[in-house]
């Protein structure tokens, strides 16, 4: 973890459009969270015209999510929300509306990863501060 | 959010099906959970015969899952299920055994929409309320 | 409950390789967690070649999530994970810096599964328990 899901219409991106989304949310996850590179993953679904709803009509709906270790303070996710919107939304060029991101975290003792569970650093205090 | 996502084997759905169950989905959360139509999001994925098990052998499993704001009582989610459930059998005629609908609760703070991230109105109390 | 979903490059698994993992998952998991294999769902997922990155980098990326029932002692979903782990590398063949396997708890009374609503075996306190 992170793992990052991006949900899109088909053809949403080129080939380098995808690899530089990729590059990018390692870059940004990086950064902000302070997680090696080689933890950061990222895998593209797509689906066909017709598949994606918003507001019950038909739309190119584009979403990324992120499955990621509980315990961030609120000021850091949002950081990262907003460094992650302001890229993906360059990338996708999909209008405000038709955008979605969302962290989903779990006690990094859940996760299994280069052959090892991470201990969970604040136990119950990482996570409440994580819902604070 | 919410965010659903429908995972069914191909031809599950016609064209019309997959637009009347978007739909429904907009109408059923929009009431029960008192969200604005435009916060609800549907994609629908789907995977070939031989892709999907249930009870370790080859079945056309049928799920739905929903990424939502957390701080909602138990009863309100159960409604959701429910009304869910009777729809979501219906328009894909799945066998009971076949079927599943699960709820997925983050912050309010954890996910970025319409250009905005969302307060945590509750914070704790919200968070605990939902798992009480 | 459990939803594994297995979301791989496209022809990491022949047929019978991902019936053989279907048929472990569910092995796996009804007997480290005591679930009856009814309740045992897995769909897999696939990307084509240049949709699945690590570390920023186009790679094969070979991730499992499972969505399950909050409230098992974090030395159980160790062991989940770990017999997991040696499983589905076993089956893809994937080195291990590409492998990454996740779980992700909901409360029981947030999925609807053979009709039936499950409550909440221990509440709060099972919750916090998951995350000590």
């Amino acid at each position: 973890m992170p793992f990052y899901t991006s949900i899109t219409q088909e053809g949403t991106f080129s080939d380098e459009e995808r690899a530089w989304v990729a590059d990018q949310i390692m870059r940004i996850h990086t950064e902000v969270m302070e997680v090696p590179p080689a933890f950061v993953r990222t895998v593209f679904l797509t689906f066909p015209p017709g598949y994606g709803f918003t507001a019950g009509k038909a739309a190119a709906s584009t979403n990324l999510t992120c499955l990621m270790r509980i315990g961030h303070p609120v000021e850091v996710k949002a950081t990262l929300l907003r460094r992650l919107w302001a890229m993906y939304q360059e990338a996708t060029g999909a209008p405000t509306e038709q955008l979605m991101i969302a962290l989903q975290e779990i006690p990094a003792s859940s996760a299994m990863e280069l052959g090892k569970i991470m201990p969970d650093p604040g136990g119950d205090d990482a996570f409440m501060s994580a819902h604070g």
